[in-house]
């Protein structure tokens, strides 16, 4: 193997994305984490955005060495952002985990309620699955060659933290990049996810034949935009944020609700059966 | 329309699944909530396993009215589950909200990490950001025809305490069914969702042309086999259970611990900025 100056060889790290492997975001993430270990890419052919959390279990996978000229391993795949990372963990790595698993960086925003949509994030939470210390990120511009200087910056500052600090084993990382130069960018913000929602989500259109058919479309609306705490306010006043994903999904605080109900409900049910005799 | 005896019709309740709108699990959600309401059924038109939150955005949608020999109003679509439920929030209740979204009867578990590759349940998760109270119910039986007895029974129960009693708007229910009659169930409990893996997910083939390919597969390893107090361990003595899903996926108690990192990463950025100079 080839070794680049200042490079971390002791280190390994999964990258794939969710846009596909020739996305320029995927170049700029190789570059953020380039100095930080071997580099090894797993990642979708094609563009896979608004995967979430798909697997493909309908036709079979298939897994291809590409040729780079550099010294990172690239491999791709016919499937989803999380099939890559099931199949770099079970055909790569099945013996000694990588160090470090890393998705995007994703042409467009994924804070707020993007974050259950999105497949950058969902090949972060499959693996913090596997154990991995594992980051997507997001810069907010959806066009094809996105300022990633900053992204790149912050981002492998970032990442140098969760390597030496360690984050909980319970939650992956979403991070969101606003589109500034690096000099412009106000710092890095730890932030809930925001509360939102999408509106006006088709456009209806009528084919030749006469039969409708629906693009999803639509805009995403703040549902508390008074807050100044969240992923979206930071943001939009230039900041980096990054929101800890939980992979417990269990809602604590609405258990302690609900357990109130267990007793009404078998004996509600056996009153029913005791009367249908 | 057509009322059936006992039927409240002052309530309307969408309901749909990811196993697609002909799956015997369909027909028995229906049974289990014709009593509630009047039924709106908006359901893929084919199977949709694993699809987790996936949206549709490479090619348009179609929703297809169809005719049943009952009250019930079915819609199919050539989506995903959530396409479903974001086409029949936008063409069918862009003014009126329905009072209950369903989703299921699924064949197959979606207790412990199944919840996050499961379309039953981002179905769910899509109805609550739409603000409607939602669930999401599986049976433990891939067969396709379970036995769905216990199922409508104890479900029916759940969904009027849902309408009557109300759950926060911040999650929906995660209902699962261990395949055993009526009499046999120990009852219902709220329990929390268990941590699990899933292990040697892949079965590897080479195809006429000596090609590899890969069929997703693997079993489910339960990480937490001493817990009393999760899905899984409570589906096995026999009682149905009930996860509250949060769409909030943000993990607030490791918020404060990344607070800690944020003046560490903007100074370093600085550093290396004016190092560059």
């Amino acid at each position: 193997m080839q070794v680049e100056k200042g490079q971390d060889t002791n280190r390994v790290i999964l990258v794939t994305n969710d846009d596909g492997y020739k996305s320029s975001g995927m170049e700029a993430l190789i570059e953020m984490v380039k100095p930080l270990g071997r580099v090894v890419v797993v990642a979708p052919e094609e563009g896979n955005s608004g995967m979430s959390h798909a697997i493909t279990i309908k036709v079979p996978l298939r897994m291809k060495h590409r040729n780079r000229d550099d010294n990172v391993e690239l491999y791709t795949v016919n499937g989803t952002p999380v099939d890559c990372v099931k199949l770099a963990m079970n055909e790569l790595f099945a013996k000694i985990p990588p160090d470090l698993m890393v998705s995007g960086i994703n042409h467009g925003s994924n804070a707020s309620i993007s974050v259950v949509y999105s497949g950058t994030i969902a090949a972060a939470i499959e693996g913090c699955l596997y154990g991995i210390p594992s980051v997507g990120f997001s810069i907010l511009d959806y066009g094809e060659y996105p300022d990633f200087r900053a992204s790149i910056l912050y981002g492998r500052e970032i990442l140098k933290n969760v390597m030496e600090k360690g984050i909980s084993p319970e939650c992956c990382l979403n991070v969101n990049i606003p589109v500034l130069p690096p000099q412009e960018i106000k710092g890095v913000k730890v932030a809930r996810q925001n509360r939102g929602s999408w509106r006006e989500e088709f456009e209806k259109r009528t084919d030749p034949r006469g039969v409708n058919y629906y693009w999803l479309t639509g805009y995403f609306h703040n549902d508390e935009p008074e807050a100044t705490d969240t992923d979206e306010y930071f943001l939009t006043k230039g900041y980096i944020t990054v929101v800890p994903v939980n992979v417990d999904f269990t809602d604590y605080r609405e258990m302690k609700k609900l357990q109130g109900w267990e007793n009404d409900l078998y004996n509600a049910v056996k009153n029913e059966l005791s009367q249908a005799k």
